[in-house]
């Protein structure tokens, strides 16, 4: 039978020799993944991964949210309540529930990434479905306990040059400092995310802010010392191989006050106001401040708007965060950051990195900004768009427009460490079968499109990201 | 010559051997037709129909939309005037007129479903034109005036499983009560759009609130009263075969109130409200009531919102509803929704199917709410969109997110009854070269495609509306 | 090696033969450019063009504006600033540093006009890099100081039947009057750009206001005055050929005020109102004032809207207007020209053309407005859009709804003379290949794209521009 991830996978019938002649020359560069969620604790550790299901199934929201939006619990797929009521635990009946509804990924990236998954790392050439769910199981579970199956055995064998996690600003940043004393030779980056305290809307803010004064000796109490402290993270984090910022507001806005009318929100919103237009201003001037600092200490920002996070109450209340139920809304970028744009937006030595969840902005918005403005370079497709058609959209609206040098390479911005490799295949791919669709019709030499594929596969991100 | 509607229709050469066995398998299964408006009087009484132009053009927005921009007037088309004053009445004459203007249908669905409906209902093979205009005319008439062209005949030679009309909240139902009396196999079902009592913009709103008083016995001065009363229309409607509600609303807006809240509210606008505030917040509560009152008894529910109905003052005066004058506008989703899907998102056997005209929403809103609410699914690209490309779209940007299994199949939405076998070809069609492309790229097995191509074709639609 | 430009640039290897066939019947046919901003002092003194960088780089903002993005500053491409002081003039020099640039063009269209120029205006088959840099610059001095390279030789052999550049309302016409009494035959028209006595936030335009009255004979200060001082402009540049007006608004809205309101309205804004709600409205009116005056005196209505001109203000201060910081913002038309339509849209013989830089408005607003309202047509993708992918978008999202008879043809749109032949021959090359694809998927007869290929390269632009 055909293999579960064919050699030719995402290649078009009509352009499919030359785009594997394109990846045949970026498929073993090596993984540079600036960006990302996995926990820095498996590689200080370097302890087995849990069970198959407790590492492919019930930490990934693109799985339970399509297996909940057919009608099945969350709870008979072991996603921990927050109550700590009971849960399936038993990982072969999560795997076999899930192996049941295997078909309901049809069509999707998470289908796609699975089967790369089971026939690369695993071995496995079965589709899986109820009738197979144990014997992948078992042989996953086999290979799991395998000592070249543990974080660093794997991190070495899917060749990955860096990568970056994310930490929140309050973070003690322990697991890297392991890392870092452990000798081990696997590069693993931080990144600095202090959605925790910046956002007045974040649970504990307040909070927060004094923690975050304890931790750097600075006075958060004031608009200069809470300034201050976020300097002095940032300088940390850089210690431990943070190149790059990450702001996840529900909105690109941004702002840029006076000093005096930033100093004056600063102490509303230090003294807890609710006014929902202060709150939201205070986000917006915080992006300005970052990438002020950022102009400083060469910190690269990234910016990824427009998400609604926990758009259930009911689930949120029950499960938590990051449940499936983060929904993109229509965003705009052309008002919304021009404050931003007006102080720093040209800078030649700053780098501003712009994801959005909104496609429509695409063609219209971010191409043309960062067509002009030096500061700006655009994110790829992000979150429900990193999928095959969401890449190839990506290429096709904004290329003309903002080129390829304005674009980054590829993130993977998962938690889902066994599936690096096949989120950084498809992208290879796509962006190979777009090349070569470019030179079938002639507005690419082919000699070009291999220098984009090397680019986009690698050479893009180690530079935009200064990795 | 070659045929007027080819064999390979809308199969693309790169994948066309695939997509034709695809279709082969498929193109013979029973139509379900959901969700439509042809008129249950026909297969009531099933008289013949009437001349080819009061057939296929007087009726059709479509095509008197697009010959109305070209300078020809609805006058000319037959199209009749509120006024009641003289319009063309010779069929004849009229189907010249549209004959000479056909060429402007060149890249329109239109132009696919009448060359379908002329080769495959009248065994037509010449394209047509005005120098062809009266033999085309003289073959359709002679036909139609045959008793196997009757419209419970045409009922049975396509092949209709069965075939949701749309009836007024007010209705009688008496053609339903006729077409299950007549003891006629044939299975027409009717669907609740209560518009007129739900939305304080109807015209003859407060006397229609009136009307359904009488109609029920509830009374409907009273918001209980008023409820009840929709519950009795709904189980009267259940009766004659309903299966859905259907809701066409300007916005997707939708409200949650308090029960004292939406009492209050109900008052005021039962005293004629003219706060348009009020007005839109009642049409929003009235979403949610119904989304209610079919977790209980068991009604799928469509909204089909974002429509500016009589865009043209002028026309509307003149000719009335429907004359082709009805623009899509923008419409949101995430935040419109929030209130009844707070309220009833995740009921498990509860169905709620959205429809939409921004083909925006696809990718940013609806599939990403429809790949984790539970209640919800996507209905099939609508109106304009109801079209190649348009379908193509709507998989091109759902699948990846919602999968294939949060949609429902096809709509055909026609009041043209000659054109739906026209119409599901077309949609049968569109989805085989898009699974035949997936199969290509090796992004889905063949034995896949297979399941998938029937399943879209017949299963998902009379699983998701219950038929 | 290949040529620079292959004779099968943007032919899609699966339907190139048809594609190749369409073309080969439209290529020659003559330019018709109905709508751009060439400068008529070329074709009236015919003086030979400057050297390379001036004609090419220095004043094409596609260009600055890619290489600014990636760092290089505006003064070093020779790009003036407003205070006079120092910028690069050596053409060499800026020739060069554009030369190492050139990859950045990789997937634009630029690349694609500057190939096809570089190969078919200037015989140069070498591709242009940092290392044939000055071979191409030699080349091309040389051809630009031969006789034949002049303007009108140029307009000769790039075969151009009519173009129309574009003045403002207070120009004094007097290159276009010196190309008419120079006995010379090729057809250069202008067109009525009144922005500047129309925008109340147009620089100077109280004093724009008075020097209209001087230039009239009208008295400005009052509505009926000023109307009466247009309906003059706009005969006076019918005398020179103008078939068409065109504005350029931040949005699309338009209103329609009794004459009472409109004339006190227009009193505030002679006094200078700083109220911006009303020099908003006050341009809405005067769109709609514009189109009564068209169905007037037959003037063509262009609406360009939705551009956010001189989005970094620190660009706009050092180097003014029309410096690649005009960035694309979201735009409506259903609500925005429901005004003027109301008004005028169901006219036969108006033609109103809609441009748009927002693609989400093809399939949602423009094709269902254009597909119904006689006075409307869609023109041409538009600027970031004028491009292989934004023209087929805009056939795929327009077609279906408003057919191709309501669009317009190609408009180049441009200041780049020489790239004229380039952007017909990409937007010849991109409706052939759409109308290819139509053919190869059944959904259009061979010899249907034979006369839609020569309609959409030729006829419909003559046409709908009345030329």
């Amino acid at each position: 039978m055909a293999a579960l991830s064919d050699p030719d996978l995402l290649f078009a019938p009509e352009t499919r020799t030359l785009a594997r002649a394109l990846y045949a020359a970026v498929k073993d560069l090596p993984i540079v993944s600036p960006h990302g969620h996995t926990d820095p604790r498996w590689y200080a550790l370097n302890e087995p991964f849990p069970d198959p299901a407790q590492l492919l199934i019930v930490p990934d929201h693109y799985i339970f949210r399509m297996l909940f939006s057919q009608g099945v619990r969350l709870e008979e797929l072991g996603v921990p309540r927050l109550d700590g009521s009971q849960v399936e635990t038993d990982g072969r009946v999560i795997w076999r529930r899930f192996a049941e509804h295997y078909y309901l990924f049809r069509g999707t990236p998470t289908r796609l990434w699975l089967d790369h998954v089971f026939e690369h790392l695993f071995g496995i050439d079965e589709p899986l479905s109820a009738s197979t769910a144990d014997r992948h199981y078992e042989t996953i579970a086999a290979l799991l306990s395998q000592d070249d199956y543990r974080p660093r055995a794997l991190f070495e064998r899917f060749n990955i040059e860096v990568i970056a996690t994310t930490e929140g600003a309050l973070d003690d940043l322990k697991w890297h400092r392991m890392i870092r004393d452990s000798g081990w030779k696997g590069r693993v980056v931080t990144a600095y995310r202090p959605d925790a305290v910046v956002d007045p809307d974040f649970e504990g803010f307040l909070a927060n802010l004094d923690r975050l004064g304890e931790i750097t000796g600075c006075d958060t109490a004031t608009w200069a010392g809470y300034l201050d402290a976020h300097r002095r993270r940032r300088a940390h984090f850089r210690e431990f191989g943070a190149t790059s910022s990450d702001h996840g507001h529900p909105t690109a806005e941004t702002a840029n006050l006076s000093d005096a009318a930033a100093q004056q929100l600063f102490n509303r919103i230090r003294r807890g106001s609710e006014d929902e237009r202060e709150r939201k201003l205070f986000r917006a001037q915080m992006l300005t401040e970052m990438a002020k600092m950022s102009r400083d200490d060469g910190l690269v920002l990234q910016i990824h708007p427009g998400s609604w996070r926990n758009h259930s109450p009911a689930v949120f209340q029950e499960f938590g965060r990051d449940k499936g139920f983060d929904i993109p809304t229509r965003t705009d970028y052309v008002a919304a950051l021009k404050p931003l744009l007006d102080c720093v937006g040209l800078e030649r030595d700053l780098t501003i990195i712009l994801f959005t969840l909104d496609e429509t902005s695409y063609a219209r918005e971010l191409a043309p900004l960062a067509g002009v403005y030096p500061a700006l370079k655009l994110g790829p497709a992000w979150w429900f768009h990193d999928s095959p058609e969401g890449m190839r959209r990506f290429r096709e609206m904004t290329t003309e427009t903002a080129g390829f040098y304005n674009t980054v390479g590829f993130n993977d911005d998962t938690r889902a460490f066994p599936s690096i490799p096949a989120r950084h295949d498809v992208a290879r791919r796509v962006d190979c079968a777009f090349l070569a669709r470019l030179v079938a019709e002639h507005r690419l030499r082919e000699e070009e499109a291999h220098e984009l594929a090397r680019e986009l596969a690698y050479t893009l991100a180690k530079k935009a990201y200064r990795l």
